[in-house]
């Protein structure tokens, strides 16, 4: 149980400025600034900054990052397959055990306000179940700092790797809570197969679906349709999403809109990291059409790629520059790809800043939404269950395996 | 006449560790690290940060910031004719006057390591010259901390705009380094019109001309081979550039080829910013064609743009993010086009970190070029002709006007 604080001068989206009583964990009451702390109530004066709930980091890879090793330079490679094969040549390399790279990238993550996200991992005919059972290690030892969901990613494909299905259903049972899938079409070369095993898993086993989707065009639009098909079929509505859907950026606004309506109607929910050289999944106008988008960091200094720091402010800014939102609640929009959506998409069932909610924050020295996103500066404070776990940038309450 | 100092422990870009000995504004020595100071000299331990020259921004519009004031929600609006309107309305509420504006934005620009600039200033029939004037009086105030090139910019037109064509002369002829152009057929609707009086004024002042061109396909890639023609034809090769070009972005690889290499021919430097929701001149390839590219920040938080914060270093993580610049060497190319590259455009004869040349410098907590552009971490040290104007990220030699 955690002390009780009151956090002093805080703004809130809306714009009122309240002390935020924190209690047992909770939000226990927002009052009207400037009342006087309880008698033995610790107080943190945070001076006017902008409050939101913590952000959620929807897509991340804690098991591939390079952190914690010497800048490792970046191995060109084009197609999806090769740059699985560089990644294996690398892993194979790494001295540095899963838990200490993934246990550094929470801790950078939490340092900027990330206090809940969804981590792939890869189950594949190299490391088995061995990632796995890192990123289990890494959720218990990271619980006062963030809540880590945990997808069992096939990086190397399903149909086209004997033992993948298997290995998938397994990772589920010791574990994971959603299944992933990977490029259906354009990795496994059997959109159906690849399907049939995902969506057995996650009937059989009561879990959420999570797939990766490169494939362009109308080739990547024509499998949305399907996994939108086969999640209402699954009654599975709400609990799938597909990220990236680069597709959904290179098709005529004829098959966008046909794809997008599927999407809305069979809740699958779309995750754009906002990539800099591909097309895009246009974020606006999937809104509008009823699809929830969110976003995540995706790759952070691994393998495919040397970019990322996994500040889910920043990410909110480089999305919304890709999509050119730039209005005030466009920019809002863009915080919500970082906050709201993901956490509803990661089934967060108490989320906000309100009474009774738990205490997980993040304060801003910003003067509103869209300020914050566009300079996304320095996180005054991040608070996880009532605890301060950062100031000014900086981890204050240490995280070790 | 600053006095000697020792910047003890750099790492410069071959991987050396050197000691930098700067005296009067000039780097007078590299001595291998390990070095004992002289008696007297002032010593600074860069404790093995990555040394490079002065950051350049060879695209800034430090008239437009809206820097200083409240945070201005973004005004929507799609073209650049609607924008300009936007804009004009914004300019006629604005109270702060466009000096204390602009050294608040050299004052940001100088802290994140940009030691020289090329600024833009609007030039039409509601400012007039005051932009202008105010920015010559910056550029005598900043002379401490960055050196300010400005280029007459017709934002609103030249061949439509009755009186543009002598404004911009006479601009010039008050201390405009450069002359601008906007959009010859997009906007003005007619391109031998508008060059002729841009070419008319740079032959007749001797001064180099610096053209926004937003212009698409196959009409903006037309224009690109009219300017490279005409720069042939009036002997201003390598005084001309054009910023954004983004018809080269989306043109077939034919059109591409013959404008790219017209560009080259005719050494027209070519300015990216990495812009967000459009098409982006293809950096790798331009290069590889003999073009000189270049970046610039462009909008920094004003009429046209929320984003921006005139950090030159995020700026080339994100045009490489866009170009998908990933190895070591291609990273090296982004950080390229905020250093060398705009240097050269910009004339800066003497620059880089060698003996004899002028100590203008940043040190990056980073262990290479490639490790600085993907984190671009705040500087440790930035200095201007030999004296130290900002230590980790903030401004130490003061700026006021």
């Amino acid at each position: 149980m955690t002390p009780s604080l009151l956090l002093a001068n805080a703004v809130l989206t809306d714009g009122r400025r309240v002390d935020i009583h924190v209690k047992n964990g909770e939000i226990a009451a927002l009052h009207v600034a400037g009342q006087p702390a309880n008698h033995g109530t610790e107080r943190i004066d945070l001076d006017g900054a902008l409050v939101i709930p913590g952000l959620v980091d929807g897509h991340i890879h804690l098991d591939k990052t390079l952190l914690g090793l010497p800048f490792i330079p970046h191995i060109p490679g084009g197609s999806v397959a090769e740059r699985v094969a560089a990644e294996k040549t690398l892993r194979r390399s790494l001295t540095m055990p899963v838990e200490q790279r993934a246990i550094r990238l929470v801790a950078q993550v939490a340092a900027s306000g990330t206090t809940a996200m969804r981590s792939h991992v890869d189950i594949d005919d190299l490391v088995k179940l061995d990632g796995l059972h890192g990123l289990l290690r890494v959720r218990e030892a990271a619980r006062g700092h963030a809540d880590i969901q945990i997808v069992a990613f096939p990086q190397s494909g399903i149909v086209t790797l004997p033992g993948a299905a298997d290995m998938l259903d397994q990772a589920v049972r010791e574990g994971a809570d959603l299944v992933g899938g990977l490029d259906p079409a354009g990795f496994d070369h059997d959109v159906e197969g690849h399907l049939d095993v995902i969506f057995g898993i996650a009937e059989r086993r009561g879990v959420g679906i999570d797939i990766h989707l490169h494939d362009f065009g109308s080739l990547g639009c024509s499998e949305l349709r399907r996994i939108a098909e086969r999640t209402t079929a699954s009654g599975l509505g709400g609990r799938v999403a597909v990220s990236h859907a680069y597709a959904l950026g290179n098709v005529d606004d004829g098959e966008f809109g046909l794809t997008a309506e599927a999407l809305a109607r069979a809740q699958v929910a779309i995750m754009t990291n906002g990539a800099g050289p591909v097309p895009m999944p246009p974020v606006k106008r999937l809104v509008a059409a009823g699809v929830t988008v969110f976003s995540g960091s995706d790759n952070i200094r691994d393998a495919w790629s040397p970019y990322g720091n996994g500040d889910m402010l920043e990410r909110a800014m480089l999305v919304g520059y890709r999509n050119e939102l730039s209005a005030d609640e466009e920019l809002e929009l863009a915080l919500g790809l970082a906050t709201d959506a993901p956490a509803k998409v990661l089934g967060i069932a108490r989320y906000g800043i309100g009474e009774g909610m738990p205490a997980d924050l993040v304060a801003i020295p910003a003067g509103s939404v869209a300020e914050a996103v566009v300079n996304h500066p320095t996180r005054k404070l991040v608070m996880k269950r009532g605890r301060v776990i950062a100031q000014d940038g900086r981890l204050v309450a240490p995280l070790c395996i």
